[in-house]
């Protein structure tokens, strides 16, 4: 089988992006900064918008639908939010194109000049929030409990595919409350059930904890995080519950009458998660030989590939395979049948182990005499030959079996990488060679939180809910602190 | 009950702005022309796009998705295509935002001009078919049958909440195929799949037929559709199926190797269904009650209203309601409970007829004695005492009931709004007074078909796919025709 990855040791950002590409995830496009998801990547997302998008409903969450358009005026209403936005703006400026009059092609009609300027969604709490003043009355119309799944651009000057695009796709949850304890009960429950899709579905260990001052959503008052830890040592924010407290219902006056019959505004949180996660899935599993994909996120669970001399043999396996197939869909497993003649089988071995398909079978003459099969695993490569018998209970187990192992692999790699520190001189010494999370002591200020990035490009990557109180002395200044917080590089 | 629509009779245009306000299916947004759409609507949305969804990937489409923006110049590749989109289009043309040095809130940085401006998808054919360049080298890498769920902006002058808004939700598909034929077979397959979903879900009757030159999608050389009659006697386009020959292929120069070794260009079909259908669905079934929703499309099929003076009475019905809805959901059917105690029985009756939920339950003290409950149907509004026993089959027989009857409404309707005509005179006195489809002879040329449009706002809705040969005289200018096709006005 020929390489058609650079490694992960060798350059794990070339390596990145090869499996992007040689998997069929994604590809850049013509326009700076935006991407193309293939038909496989965005396969992979569609599992994870059915699964997600289940448990919000479960949790008692409707979708709807608001424009991709944000009037520049409603932009500037919250402050910090139009400071932490302004800068990747996309801006709507005319309606209208033209033949140019000097006969090249078409130019901007200059007579269509928008009077006020529209924003492409950053993200939608202002539109959404102008929205809600009409919907809200009394505390009778509370809570509102909205997700919207939509596309949103950033205008990014370093992109990476998935991790970092100028649009991407993700859900975006806006709900309104009667009281504060109510909005911050929906922010934790909201961080909780991305926690729980991010270890249950993509078989990945996550901290659950909160942004520092600094690192918070523009416009929050507290931003819960899930800290993922990638195998090159790096951490990824993937997904964020925001308690936004009264400032969007301040900024666009949504006021309610209370059960006391007084006025109050009304309590917000906002949560997102993005595409960026199929990045995480990819960094946080795969090898040198592509995608390790977890079971309950594959496209397809099963693959199955007939070695066959002649056409009669191959009509003899498909017949065994519909079989076999029959009985994998009654489990509800997912399953493709590969039995194109245009390629060879260990060319599709070599596609399907690029593509992460969790469990391969590939049955021959051989095959059919002994009533055998050869099932292959895609997460430790191993092989054996199987009883065709019950061959549908071995691959659910199976299946289950990758998920798990999966998980402990991601969960043992990030013990490994999970350090203790208490000087600033060892934490700067390590970070740059063995890399993963810090649990250090920090004085909670922001300007050494800002002098530990400027001087090592660390963060902190959230002050973890189940730290333990602890006291110590911050790891720069020697001033007092009480718990660890977790710093790492980031992408 | 207090009327809360202005009846179609009195003014079609305003029942309908009202029903989709107080059904609350959908609102204006701060932004011209864009709607938006609230969780009620977009809950009917979800079904379409579910259903959609597995049609389309039962006949091998799969989803991918392709960048919102489109630079300019790629626009100006396929002429008639920039013909028929630039007068609608929003433009990016920049990326930032800063501080008004003057101090008043923030503007558009000037230095932050692009350098080419981006257009905002008004549909994707030119950056897909800049993208399938990279993807097809040979007859092997064919066919490509892709769909995207997206949404896209066409700025119109007026707008209509669902039938013609700024921004929309839609789906496109947009597929490569090597030969003529084939792809001329996908053009039909897919009007077929609209059709389909139009008459067994929407329960609307429809005309597949192909459009003429004038009505063409820009860009293509055929484009087929189907066309429902809505209460009112217009006609609304529900679904459209272009037949794209070699254009884009050519404007992107996208070549493939062909089977004998030669180059040719690929030959391209393209697809679309928007949330225009919703507008469909509540012009062709509604009643001056509110909404009247097709069992198959509704969000939930049964509402469960109790009657009672007290909790205890309310402890005991809810008892019962819950067995009914575990039958229920056991057979699919989608059930909520209404147990609110601030609304009374008779508001809830009212709201879910405005709703449109197919089958309403109300279970009072005195049911409980008997064994009974009252089954209301929203189509005919009939009621009836039923035995609880068997409620469930009972159900279940009633919604099949309900969504063929809504069908055969609508398609006698249809058949009592379709007239033939021979004389132009005729057709302009029944066109204003009493509407619907109009079966006329046509001499096939633009100028008579742009006369008619000018004189009477008629447009020929399609030439049917099923339209017997048959000699005649244009109405118009007495030339022959050799089949009829259908005029109408349409929105």
């Amino acid at each position: 089988m020929a390489k058609v990855l650079t490694s992960k040791e060798e350059n794990y950002s070339q390596w990145y992006n090869d499996l992007v590409a040689k998997a069929d995830l994604a590809e850049n496009s013509a326009v700076r900064g935006c991407m193309v998801i293939k038909p496989y990547g965005y396969a992979i997302w569609e599992k994870m918008q059915a699964q997600l998008d289940k448990m919000f409903k479960e949790t008692g969450h409707v979708n709807a639908y608001f424009p991709l358009f944000i009037p520049k005026s409603f932009f500037s209403k919250e402050a910090a939010h139009v400071e932490g936005f302004a800068k990747e703006c996309a801006v709507v400026t005319h309606y209208r194109l033209k033949n140019d009059p000097d006969g090249k092609g078409i130019v901007v009609d200059p007579d269509a000049k928008l009077e006020e300027e529209l924003i492409i969604r950053p993200t939608s709490e202002t539109i959404i929030w102008s929205t809600y003043k009409n919907w809200i009355q009394s505390y009778r119309d509370l809570p509102i409990l909205c997700n919207q799944w939509a596309n949103v651009v950033r205008w990014e000057m370093r992109t990476r595919m998935f991790l970092r695009t100028t649009e991407f796709l993700w859900q975006e949850g806006h709900t309104a409350h009667e009281t504060s304890q109510e909005a911050l009960e929906e922010t934790e429950r909201m961080i909780n059930i991305y926690a729980t899709f991010a270890e249950d579905f993509m078989a990945i260990p996550v901290i659950k904890g909160a942004k520092s001052a600094n690192e918070r959503f523009a416009g929050a008052l507290e931003t819960y995080t899930i800290e993922a830890l990638m195998q090159d040592g790096k951490a990824l924010q993937s997904g964020t519950s925001h308690f936004l407290g009264q400032n969007f219902a301040k900024a666009f006056d949504v006021q309610y009458a209370t059960r006391d019959g007084k006025l109050d505004y009304v309590w917000a949180t906002s949560w997102g998660a993005s595409t960026r996660l199929i990045g995480a899935l990819i960094m946080a599993h795969s090898d040198n030989n592509g995608l390790v994909l977890p079971p309950k996120l594959a496209p397809y669970q099963v693959v199955i590939v007939p070695i066959y001399k002649n056409m009669e043999q191959l009509a003899e396996i498909s017949v065994k395979v519909e079989e076999i197939m029959v009985k994998l869909r009654a489990r509800g497993i997912s399953v493709k049948y590969d039995n194109r003649d245009t390629q060879r089988p260990g060319w599709k071995f070599a596609e399907y182990e690029l593509k992460g398909v969790p469990v391969r079978l590939a049955i021959g003459p051989r095959d059919l005499e002994n009533g055998t099969v050869e099932v292959a695993r895609r997460d430790t490569l191993e092989k054996s030959v199987e009883k065709l018998e019950n061959i549908d209970q071995l691959v659910e187990n199976l299946l289950e079996a990758i998920q798990k192992n999966i998980y402990s692999k991601a969960f043992k790699f990030r013990a490994e990488n999970t350090t203790i520190v208490d000087s600033y001189d060892e934490f700067k010494k390590l970070l740059n060679t063995k890399g993963g999370f810090f649990l250090a002591h920090w004085d909670g200020t922001s300007e050494t939180e800002i002098r530990i990035k400027e001087e090592t490009k660390a963060t902190i990557r959230c002050i973890p809910f189940d730290s333990v109180e602890e006291e110590g002395k911050c790891m720069v200044t020697g001033k007092p602190s009480h718990r660890r917080v977790i710093f790492a590089l980031a992408y």
